[in-house]
């Protein structure tokens, strides 16, 4: 396959758990880069240690600083391992500290009995729904195709919001096969809920974002470049703080990710 | 207020960010102690150290390995102090190496405009609902008082499951007011949704958990020692790992914490 942008963006020097990377300005955020490939980036220091056991199984990254546009440091480093699981510790810095902390946990996995309790919705499929070009000033936008099925932002910021579900189909921005990478990134690709829930623009953003990965590799051969259904919507808001909940399913129906984030807002 | 075994359980000597705990037996699990007693006592950690900014916001732990009964060293360490948002790596370990992983971020909350998304089901109230003692071998159950209101553990482990929610109100025993440390635990306080989902009893263990609290000194004070109510749900069960997620509200139906995590089966 081609390198796209994504592939730059979370591209890593370095070997044994001390790399270095670059934020990439296709990814642009309103201040530093688009949080998701920023916490894709971490977890591919994970995939790419020598002594790595086993896929992603979790994830968590807490966003300490807004990212400087340039050169960071990124550490992964396997504290525990046990036969079937391993446990990460992630950190990333730049010159005036620590821009993020994370862990994570990757794990042999074994076939056995499943089932998807999360169904995915009822919502007409992708081929139903219009491609929108997202409002938006900011890059990474760009880098997704996105066709939203209800819950989409505000036309009127007029504090007339009720609701705080959202659903879309996604996907990369060129289409690029699915991995653990790219579903990182997309689990982070829903707009703050409180814009939504108060139709209200104020200024917010994530703090701490914990992805649980069902997919595996049979998954992501299945779901190659296509759509996937995304679900978003927030829980709690309250003094400063909201959190949000997700889901990701590929078009066939099948539970990829859930995520949960905490974000940061001005009220 | 009187110490309780829970007080006995999170209590740490140390400074500066370097504790010393010990497990205690009224909380002991199946192997080692209650993760939500473990969970608390990291962030106890935090609560302790005297740099803290704020209140806790979010929190990650991971569950490295089983504790052995007896000491563990608890490292709390803020590797980042914005001007409202502190972040936190921490590490416990016995002689055998990492036990617990984990992050978290306090924060200096203001007050905002809020609302909960996530409503407290229309169920029964405490009264209305009869206590049970949870059928358990293990000690730490009898650390809570639960008044089941529905998706309780299955008394035929017959394979025949069909749903993997429950709700139960739940508090300390004996009754304690209610802190970010019990609160924690009660995070955790949900037996594995694989054991309702399938009606068959595997072994399952909590490999990652996170907690975002909503709840502050306001709602601590509102809640007291009441009852909350708790609900649990799982989302996705895949090759040996299922999620699981959980609200917590106090009985006036304020939400206080919303908590997921994802846990290993054995299939």
């Amino acid at each position: 396959m081609n390198a796209t942008a994504f592939d730059e963006a979370v591209a890593l020097t370095g070997s044994a758990g001390r790399y270095t990377g670059r934020t990439h300005p296709a990814f642009a955020n309103m201040v530093g880069p688009f949080g998701g490939v920023t916490a894709a980036t971490a977890l591919h220091a994970v995939l790419s240690h020598p002594e790595r056991l086993g896929t992603p199984t979790a994830l968590t990254v807490n966003f300490a600083a807004a990212l400087a546009d340039g050169d960071f440091e990124l550490e992964a480093r396997p504290v525990r391992t046990n036969r079937s699981t391993q446990h990460w510790v992630l950190e990333m810095r730049q010159a005036d500290g620590v821009v993020l902390t994370g862990t994570a946990v990757t794990a042999a996995r074994r076939d056995t009995w499943g089932v998807d309790d999360a169904r995915m919705p009822d919502v007409p499929g992708p081929d139903a729904v219009a491609q929108v070009p997202i409002p938006s000033p900011v890059e990474w936008i760009r880098r997704y195709a996105m066709r939203p099925v209800d819950g989409l932002l505000p036309t009127h910021w007029d504090g007339s919001g009720d609701t705080s579900r959202s659903r879309l189909w996604v996907r990369d921005e060129p289409a690029r096969p699915l991995d653990y990478l790219s579903l990182t990134a997309l689990s982070d690709v829903f707009f703050p809920r409180v814009w939504l829930r108060r139709a209200t623009h104020v200024p917010a953003g994530t703090v701490s974002m914990t992805v649980y990965f069902h997919a595996g590799a049979a998954e992501f051969a299945a779901t190659g470049s296509g759509w996937l259904l995304g679900q978003a919507q927030a829980q709690g808001f309250h003094n400063g703080f909201f959190d949000q909940t997700a889901q990701l399913w590929n078009e066939a129906g099948a539970l990829l990710a859930t995520t949960h984030q905490v974000v940061y807002f001005k009220g």
